[in-house]
């Protein structure tokens, strides 16, 4: 990953510890200011992704050339930067887990140089990836037992986004995606049907049915709204008659009212001896419209979601920070208005019961009776301490995810109106706050 | 770019294509179905990223043999996708025109298997760019005179996405980017300033100010709002003076209440003899927010924009579709309720003075008296015509867009409630329309 993934003032703040010989250790953390609307908890996730970035952050020879190019970087800085390497410590929540406003979900302790320098690059994936999985776990939420595929490629910021996609939702419990190339790297199930430019490249529905089943036996899907639904599911019943098709098989709903057309594609593929074909629904769908399906009873087995998860149209970004904490042994914080931060490494201790929220302090304080901490250290000297593939990175995300699902307040759960929980910060902590405040107070205008 | 960034559909239906002798040229139009909510126009953006897509789409071993696994794929399929490349014909409005709905952004013509296979990629880039063009071109309208800066890197959807973001709001007038990569990439101008953390690592604010005037004495931007901002401008007032600065500067102010900060601020520098020194605003901003200060008179001379640009943050997506307009030399639609399209290859007509809308017509029906067609031939053969480098297409694109703004019509422009442009249909298109809607519908349920 080129060093110059990051933003100029990163560059320029470490060139400027670097020239000075700054080179104290500093914390930072990783957080949500605040939830966005309509969401009552977060789903940790990119941790991985932001582990890479870590491990690969370095300046090959043509970055130094901009560099010295854009100015303002001196020959010693340029030679620093030309070997730096990310050798901090990272502690932070498992993938998968939940979190809520003012939890760390990351906190790196580095050389300040260095901790400053990845800065852009964490935020940026932890954010996104965390973002993307909490959208799609309320999509997970709405649709119960039904199977959910990530339809997003299409319409994700940029072809890379497509597979941070489908990994963040797959955390979240999406069965299947249709991106091939993310569904390859991740060890997801690829999924996909037929578009409706299949159905026109042929003379007549049928004729396209009939190649499509003949071509991919196995489980086809067949897309039944290019003309008239109806009239396509019996199509689809006419050409699996004909072909003598008894393995799973199914249609996709892609337009229109899902519902009604749901109950009526039902009624013909049961009254045809049909009643194992499975009804997949696309368009436009997000977990409201799901929710409003399942309480509808249509019959629909599978949800293809695309944009609206893909985007997280309702909230496409968190109010997330990257803030120093702690330079050398002295903890620091921050007074700007809105943008307060709380000083030092930290721990959130979860009550696994679930009744009690959770309550932020310190790292190093003693974890509370009935309590369990949240963080945990996944890199030591810049070397990653789980060295995961990516596949079991994302299973173990997943199995984390379901375990959560289970423990998640109601409040904190619903769809409508969710009431996230608020975290309480701990003794220790507040303690510590109040008296770095006093003291920032006092530098501040000096 | 591996061919597995693609939808499993697209390789299936390509699949079926190609082990059919389905050879034929198809038409694909790439088009918004409407504009989001408070949008009254599109920048179309992505272009030149798209064609780049197109040009190094192939499939290596790897592919191959992960198709193998995923299975439906026969050995003469795999075979004839070893060697596919794209070897159409593109046509597309030039990046940084201005477009409306229904107006075709892209239009690839290709053997129907290839048109099919590059569907996600392309409909991804183009839908992304534009998407983050248009936000940004409404920040530009807002700003008036003043600059902005892309501020989105730390939380575009990905470490590639934040490159888009960089590039698209380029095209719609941003004067730098703080993505050092992308600036790199695309000879854009980067820009950064400083980091509360970096405030914080020293003793006191002046220290900081102190060595960062030390070490980047060429136009640096002192960040005042940490502690307490008419303080921090003071801090920097005696920094100056200390150090006998004499060339250009700023400050930044990033939280509380800008436009009565900026007006201290700039009182405050006038006062101590800087009344050249510049005043740059960030944090949440968005058009609005721009439009409120700009309307106050804030005395602030730069906006840094973020999030709410670089994940177009109330409208993060399009209602973009790629559908097939014509096969061989026949011309198809799609009758899906809200989904319908119109058939044939197709030519945006414009009236260069804006009074009249847009007319969408047939590609070879001639060009009206008094109009400009909108797309033009960029691709021939799966060989770009125009092979601008990187940088010359930013460039080009953002000057055409400065051209657009002095066109557009007021009622699409405006920030609040805009009114986009209505396109009408040609009469030959109309009658075509009518024709292969006629022939469609008795063909559907047969």
């Amino acid at each position: 990953m080129s060093g110059l993934r990051t933003d100029l003032y990163e560059l320029r703040m470490a060139g400027s510890y670097l020239r000075r010989g700054m080179t104290e250790r500093a914390t930072f953390s990783l957080f949500a200011r605040r939830l966005p609307p309509r969401r009552g908890f977060l789903v940790a996730a990119g941790l991985a992704e932001a582990l890479t970035f870590l491990e690969q952050f370095a300046f090959d020879a043509d970055d130094l050339s901009y560099l010295r190019d854009v100015g303002g970087f001196d020959q010693s800085t340029l030679t620093a930067l030309s070997t730096i390497r990310f050798t901090g410590d990272v502690w932070a929540v498992p993938e998968g887990r939940v979190v809520f406003a003012d939890e760390p979900l990351l906190e790196v302790t580095a050389p300040i140089a260095e901790a400053q320098l990845v800065e852009t690059g964490v935020l940026n994936l932890i954010t996104f990836h965390t973002t993307i999985a909490s959208k799609a776990a309320r999509c997970r939420i709405a649709a119960g037992d039904a199977q959910l595929i990530d339809f997003a490629f299409r319409r994700t910021h940029g072809i890379e986004a497509g597979a941070g996609v489908a990994r963040a939702s797959a955390i979240a419990g999406f069965a299947a995606t249709s991106d091939v190339e993310a569904a390859h790297r991740y060890g997801l199930v690829p999924s996909g049907t037929m578009a409706h430019s299949y159905v026109e490249a042929f003379p007549d529905e049928r004729s396209a049915f009939r190649a499509f089943a003949t071509d991919f036996p196995v489980n086809p899907i067949f897309l039944v709204d290019t003309y008239d639904t109806p009239a396509g599911v019996w199509a689809v019943v006419d050409v699996v008659r004909e072909l003598g098709l008894t393995g799973p098989l199914g249609v996709r709903l892609d337009s229109g009212d899902l519902a009604a057309l749901a109950r009526q594609t039902r009624a013909i593929l049961d009254e045809a001896g049909l009643p194992r074909a499975q009804i997949v629904a696309s368009g436009s769908l997000d977990e409201h419209v799901i929710a409003g399906l399942v309480e509808a009873g249509a019959p629909i087995d599978g949800y293809g979601v695309g944009t609206k998860m893909g985007v997280a149209y309702d909230a496409p970004s968190l109010d997330s920070a990257y803030k120093l904490v702690c330079i050398g042994d002295r903890p620091v914080l921050k007074l700007s208005p809105g943008k307060a931060t709380l000083p030092a490494p930290k721990q959130v201790f979860r009550d696994p019961a679930g009744a009690a929220g959770d309550v932020v302090g310190l790292r190093d304080e003693p974890v509370p009776a009935d309590r369990e901490p949240l963080l945990v250290q996944v890199m030591r000297d810049g070397r990653r301490l789980d060295p995961a593939d990516p596949v079991e990175a994302v299973r173990a995300a997943r199995r984390r995810f379901d375990a959560e699902l289970a423990w998640l307040p109601e409040p904190a759960r619903r769809l409508a109106e969710p009431e996230p929980l608020t975290a309480t910060v701990s003794p220790a902590l507040a303690a510590l706050h109040e008296q770095v405040a006093a003291r920032a107070g006092r530098a501040g205008g000096n």
